[in-house]
């Protein structure tokens, strides 16, 4: 009765964002995970993950720059900038370019994005960030729309506020204008790792086939 | 293993819109499901059915009037503009009143409403409908504020292009006015009613204590 | 050169919400204003109000309930709930049926309802006020796209922090509460209610003729 | 009584989308144009159009690369996919980099994309664009929230449907595809290029100062 059973899942930057999370829970749920770990901003490298990879029954597209928050937009240096890019965006194009022949020729798979949902609601201080999270929703919104007929699904986790080492450590966590944000948070605790991982299942398995191009707030009320 | 083992659940409208779908899996999944076929715009009926109940774990909001598509706002008569918010909307804030005491007592508990995506994005002949379906919106967007720190969630199905007796009969789909309307949808195919019951036991379970008054869409991708 | 020469304009509850503002500018800008006073939750008002007014190229729709802030979904009355309906959410539906075939048959008029941005994003202690500004929202999305081809446009000013003796009074404005809520809004002051009427006045004008259904915020970036 | 008297105002790309329109119109309004034809991809080119234009009040950053329509995400080569972030994000950045030290010094300014309603709802064919589009939301979103304090206003133009000669000749106009995808807008004509200045003129000048990060649709109903 295992939700994964007998699904290859490749999960992209494996030890980092939610990649452990995901892993952990998805294994558990009788999914074959493929692990990658290799830097998708050169020139190349998302062909060749897909094409080791074989087949993929599931794309996990979690792909995360450091948010680099409370850099202004006054202040915002080129490299910063440019890496947000390169790291969350090109990669999401080249990976689903890949990966969507053999998922349209077989009539079944499913690209999961772990996004943000500062890509739907704006936040001072993260203009980079935001901006390409938002280019992430308004490909996936579009390029759902040519592989539905082929039954392959395109959604987006656009979350926040979740237990994360990098984004929230417990440090942060302990600082004053974190607390302030916090505020604006109805929800009164993060979220952990494991539940955001268990929306990712519900969006991978196959009792979400009728979801569409959807960038879903995981956000504890956040952006709602 | 089953997802819903130990949970009461009040199922509202029993008989009607995804009323069989949700009380067949739910009862698969391990629920004790009460089914409810009260009017529920009679004074009074709606403290009784959640009185009557106890224990709830689960309210299904689960409230249809007919839409009564093609019906202009130019052409609505009253009586059937009134049955959209006496059916749909009045009930949703009289039953909700009534059981958050005990779920916000219990520190734990959960109301999902069984909507519509015609909330989020108008249709020509539904002007009334998309009022009533909005106006749910609006409420669990602001109600759900109130209780997510005593651990209550309130959510929303926002639904359409599901396999339904009533909103979709095969003779409906075999309309050339159908046909044309479904060319805005970039899923090929309706859902079925047991996908729909299925993302319904999502937000059913504990797998998704931090959704905080959303309304997620349905669709196939029409609203996204 | 006066924006709205030559213009009927009727303006609901003259005294009330956005009224004076709009009254005041609009006259500026040469409109001829009927100001209406009529309690229009009585039966038959709303439609005597439009056959009294003859010609009319632009509503206002300016309906409010006092917002009640504060009342929890536990706690409202029934009759706090219906006054939000029977004042903000009925009147629209029975105005806009009366005052379109006019419009309609002239291939040319305009409804602007003053509505609130409680109908887009939620706030605790606001949940009827927002079911039922939530309400507004879905009705003007799908009755607009009826009267569309016939040149006849329905939008909504999503409105919220606009300086107004009713909703935001001195009193309450020098409150702690007022002070943490308007924290979460990017603006740092109140908008006047002139500017809210500038804003009228452009949807209003024949310079807006493309805007088809939209409920815009006017908030100061709080719902962007 | 001119409404952009006095204002000095930079509109790039001159001679492209909606550059002419813009132009003419807000001559008449007023306003001190300086036109740009640059090639703002070039490195230094957004930092030095900024130094040598001085003195601006209203930034129209008209950015706008080839939509490319038909081109699917599996078919998407890298040059038309780079194309898009090189003309229509990249340069959004830098220009507000440099121009918003200016305008928040003097306490008065605003910025104005002329941007795209695919941002903010999907179409088969355009994930690129989208993307990209998307992107320019994103980013206004959050960079109007640091500058919203010091009365510097950023606000997006989301349109579509719009005449115009490169996404819209009369030629493509003409084929049973654009008449198909025209179905599903409720307004039964395309803009003019004069009524999309006319919002471009509101939002320049200074009756629109309470908009702040707003991705406002100008698109005849299609995204609401």
């Amino acid at each position: 009765m295992k939700r994964l059973a007998g699904k290859r899942i490749l999960v992209t930057q494996a030890d980092e964002y939610m990649g452990p999370d995901i892993i952990a829970l998805f294994r558990e749920e009788g999914a074959d995970v493929i692990e990658d770990r290799t830097d998708l901003t050169q020139p190349g490298a998302c062909e060749k993950v897909i094409a080791d990879a074989g087949h993929i029954d599931v794309l996990i597209a979690n792909l995360a720059a450091s948010a680099n928050l409370g850099v202004t937009c006054m202040g915002m240096p080129d490299d910063i900038w440019s890496e947000m890019f390169d790291v969350m965006v090109h990669p999401l194009h080249r990976l689903s370019r890949a990966v969507l022949p053999q998922m349209t020729e077989r009539q079944k798979g499913k690209i999961i994005v772990v996004g943000s949902a500062t890509g739907l609601k704006g936040i001072a201080g993260a203009s980079a960030y935001s901006a390409a999270r938002a280019a992430q929703i308004g490909y996936i919104r579009s390029a759902s729309q040519e592989v539905a007929s082929a039954n392959v699904q395109i959604n987006l986790i656009a979350q926040i506020w979740v237990e994360n080492p990098a984004y929230f450590p417990p440090e942060f966590q302990a600082t004053p204008e974190f607390k302030e944000m916090f505020k604006s948070v109805p929800m009164p605790r993060l979220a952990t790792g494991r539940e955001d991982a268990l929306f990712a299942l519900f969006l991978s398995s196959d009792e979400s086939d009728f979801f569409v191009g959807q960038a879903i707030p995981f956000c504890g009320g956040w952006a709602q």
